[in-house]
């Protein structure tokens, strides 16, 4: 039987294609139908689950990554689901569309078309669950941000500063009030996809957290087949979306009722339904989930001590994005009320340690609108010079930042640098602030030089090229940077 | 034989008697004569090794500890010196004189007269080995200072901004030019005698640096029988004055040449050697030395995370003193160029932790005089505030500062705070900015509550007498921190 979707636009490659079937609303879809896709492109073969999205709507996403003629082939215990058939062209995806993010070379990520990610974070953990008119505020405001990624739960979150009820639940209810726990709430998903199709348009990566710890109603206790079905669910509905990261919790030790064995078992799921294999984490409170285990893609973690970067990425040789290092704000609790200087130079320490930092935000307001939890507008001062550090960063001549040694003749492994050795070296001094480094470069190497001040978010010129050994002024203030540059061969000619 | 000394001036509780006698010249009287007297008052004896001091003088100090007549009897291998006797009176000691530092209270220190001793050290490794005119200048510095305790090696020091020579040196030379390690050099020690008599009273500690490796001359890798000669040479010579501090090495982990059995061996000689059991430790580069060994009275550190601090004093339970902690100043050097803001920073949060913190200084100076080593005059912002902190300590009603928890319903374990429970709190907030705390008091206490600006040096009242659950705001800025005094009876009497 052909589907009406037979004849379909033409989909860009890691765009979403969508099948829309109906199919019964008698029983319980939820629990009584299966569906998936068969996709293929010559000899590749996809595919993703379907799901019921409400009113007798079935619904299969997929995610194209190569450009041609991919058809379809759906499979269902339902004869009125199984068996359709159809195809729809792939064509090339348009400049801003790099696809999903990946690992590469081992402590970094790229885009599925290569190029380079560097992911800037930040947090707003309930930002979906606070109604249209403040999730567009928080729209605007990632629109003029310099952040990359964000981290946001499925679940609405009970905690200080959070006691609102949000305007979506994830489930159905009995009559008794009580939640259905085997029927799902479609308008809570279509919100939350409306929503990370937002952030996919302003080129932000959804760090989606499954679970958490801060709930009243009961959605961090689910009996285990109503988490595993969850996140089928969840997988089968939003896995097509090529901003979509997997986090399986935040502070995943906080939850208590959840053994080590289950969160095996939530990477486990995510890992074997989402076709696309998009990253994988956990994030903690005070105990790291091993990260070594192979169905992690990349550690996220809640640490105050930056310095400690090397360290796990040495450990666990997989990208290290320190998720949680406080946040930049003025609340009681001590995660939440570091200074906008402190933010600024977590970012940076992580930074040159050859990791990725996540910011976040805590003021206090007077209606409880923490950015941190609800988004809305950005108070602090961070961002401004996080951004700056992402200029920076996308200047550098380098794809990637590895840590090493500063060319200096003082001994200088205790400030932290990166690049690639001899050709781009980004050194961060933070709180010390030598008046003067000297340097012992590469031999036959001359280098441009620029000191920069975090903080003030300045770059200032050496104006002396640096060869050999040689020394630099610094202005003794602390927060400082510098980057050597490697001349290219034809700036050196060109300078002789 | 009665000596001359026979009728002696009193001396002073603590002060220092010395008795001068006359000896042979010929041989070598630093290898050849053995002399020591026993000092008896009642059934108490005390019996210090004596030393020859050149020209055919001998002495024997002693540092009195009981008020009454002291009576002696010397012993010598030398017929001349053997069997000399006297007495003296010891009398009260000043106002100004609460005798040698030792430990209290596990973790703490006080004079031996009972008043608490609170250490606030600094560095001036060869502030000795300058000259007078500089030297004056240090001792000027010194008591316009908030530092109650000095770090100052013995052997003079080589390394980058100190390549001059000293004026004096430990030993006397051969013929050939090299030295004769066999013969003291007296006008060294008489000279090194009298800086440590200019900082008793200035009230001073001098913490004596025995060894280190930054050296030219051979001292840092002399023969086992020159080293333990020497050490029994210091001892008696200096530890008569009360305001000695015995370390066995500055960085003793980058002596190489040294084993762990000969750091083991100085210590015990020191041990058995001083009559007064001044306090004794020994400072690391990178590891630390076992502060549990039973020779070593506090620790001395060098590390640049107080937050540690807890640590350290849990582990060893001894006083936990970071002589070290990098020094403010701009070198190239890490170690050497924190910011004053930093160093602040340092000072309160190892004091919070119930450790004791030390200053050093390097700011580049266009003739390397930098404080750290040579001393001279101060040229950072750390001091005043190191003064404001002292001022603060000073006035608390608790003779130590313990470790506590903040009496907060805000989780408030990760912001140190240090007291004595009930009592007094110093709560220091560092790099977090807390707008507000929400405090949970203990039951049926009142308190008066002051905000600290550790920067700024500004103590601000709070006008509210603070009891029960209430909530103290906050001026939302880092390096703030707050102190709760409970209202003694009478005070809340005379409120009511």
């Amino acid at each position: 039987m052909e589907s009406e979707q037979g004849k379909s636009e033409a989909i860009e490659r890691w765009g979403l294609f969508e099948l829309s079937l109906r199919g019964p609303e008698e029983g319980n879809p939820y629990l009584d139908v299966e569906l998936s896709a068969r996709f293929s492109h010559k000899n590749r073969v996809v595919s993703p689950d379907g799901f019921y999205d409400g009113d007798g709507i079935y619904r299969i996403r997929f995610m194209p990554d190569t450009p041609g003629t991919w058809s379809y082939t759906t499979q269902s215990n339902c004869d009125e689901l199984n068996g359709i058939t159809g195809n729809f062209p792939c064509v090339e995806s348009s400049p801003e569309n790099h696809g999903p993010v990946t690992v590469e070379n081992t402590n970094h990520f790229s885009y599925a078309d290569g190029t380079p990610y560097f992911p800037i974070g930040t947090t707003c953990y309930a930002w979906v669950h606070q109604g249209d008119e403040l999730e567009e505020v928080t729209l605007r405001t990632l629109g003029d941000s310099p952040f990359n990624k964000i981290r946001m739960c499925v679940f609405p979150k009970h905690y200080a500063y959070n006691r609102n009820d949000p305007p979506y639940q994830p489930f159905g209810r009995r009559d008794t009030g009580e939640w259905d726990f085997t029927r799902f709430n479609p308008e809570f998903f279509q919100h939350l996809e409306q929503r990370v199709g937002n952030l996919l348009r302003l080129g932000i990566e959804a760090d989606i957290i499954l679970f958490h710890p801060y709930d009243r109603w009961g959605f961090a206790t689910m009996h285990a087949a109503v988490d595993d079905r969850y996140l089928r669910y969840v997988v089968a509905r939003v896995a097509a979306y090529r901003n979509v990261w997997w986090s399986m919790a935040n502070e995943y030790d906080l939850m208590r009722e959840k053994s080590m064995g289950d969160w095996d078992r939530y990477f486990r799921i995510v890992q074997e339904r989402d076709p696309y294999q998009h990253l994988r984490s956990v994030h903690n409170w005070h105990e790291f989930y091993d990260h070594g285990k192979p169905w992690v893609t990349h550690q996220s973690i809640q640490h105050s001590d930056l310095a400690k970067t090397n360290e796990w990425r040495d450990l666990y040789r997989k990208p290290v994005v320190v998720d949680e290092c406080c946040y930049e704000g003025n609340i009681p609790q001590h995660w939440g009320n570091i200074s906008a200087q402190e933010m600024v130079h977590r970012f940076w320490e992580g930074t040159v340690r050859g990791g990725y930092v996540g910011h976040g935000e805590t003021y206090m307001h007077p209606e409880d609108i923490l950015w941190w939890s609800k988004g809305g507008v950005i108070h602090g001062q961070s961002p401004e010079r996080i951004a700056f550090l992402k200029k920076i960063l996308s200047r550098s001549p380098v794809e990637r930042l590895d840590p090493l040694d500063l060319p200096s003749s003082t001994p200088a492994e205790r400030y932290p640098c990166a690049g690639t050795e001899d050709e781009y070296y980004l050194c961060y001094f933070g709180v010390h602030q030598p008046a003067v480094m000297m340097l012992r470069l590469p031999e036959g190497n001359r280098y441009r030089g620029e000191i920069i001040d975090t903080w003030e978010m300045e770059i200032t010129p050496i104006e002396e090229t640096l060869e050999g050994e040689c020394t630099v002024e610094l202005p003794g203030k602390p927060y400082m940077a510098i980057q050597l540059h490697k001349f290219e061969a034809d700036s050196v000619l060109r300078e002789v």
